[in-house]
């Protein structure tokens, strides 16, 4: 079945979230929202590319920063609601120059900063 | 630094997104929601608790379906507003009775259907 962005279900805000996967490592690296536009973009030009709610424009990873995902492959969840990305990512996903946002474990009730920024 | 739920950020409905990922394999199972207080129930019950907003209840993940989801570790973003929970899934965390709700892939631009129901 061709696969069409408007059959996603989108939130009240046009938006669904997108989790960026390392295709290779497995390491979940971000989490961030596409809208239909931005789910066509990534798929026609192999770059992922989100809608950033602060900015409120189209935001191709790593356009300024250098630090691009390029798509594998997405994936689509059962309830048409959240997309999976599989990406080669360059470089750190995250803007504190970490490989992945997901940064901060839970231990013991408190607070562990599980990694540092990269070089 | 103790972890206090109640410092996440989340939506004007009181969520934010929870990605589950198998603590074994690397792979991602399913995206779900929870409030303040599934976070908590989650990380006191070592139980994986989310809200569910078709029910507007609490879901313990399995709870009727034996395919329980018992945490290994809680992460937060660098937004704190998306956590990762790394887990040890039992059976499909689907329901469609996949491992993983992220069962169809888009390839060329057709969706291909990647996974079969578990046994």
């Amino acid at each position: 079945m061709a696969f069409d962005p408007s059959t996603l279900s989108y939130n009240e805000a046009g938006l669904l979230p997108a989790v960026a996967q390392d295709a290779k490592t497995g390491e979940v690296l971000m989490l961030a929202w596409m809208n239909a536009e931005a789910v066509a973009r990534t798929l026609e030009t192999g770059r992922v590319t989100y809608w950033s709610r602060s900015r409120r424009a189209f935001w191709v990873k790593g356009e300024t920063s250098g630090h691009v995902q390029t798509l594998v492959e997405m994936r689509i969840d059962c309830d048409r609601d959240a997309l999976l990305v599989l990406v080669n990512q360059v470089g750190p996903a995250c803007h504190t120059n970490r490989r992945s946002c997901f940064f901060t474990g839970v231990q013991g009730g408190e607070e562990v900063v599980l990694s540092e920024p990269m070089e």
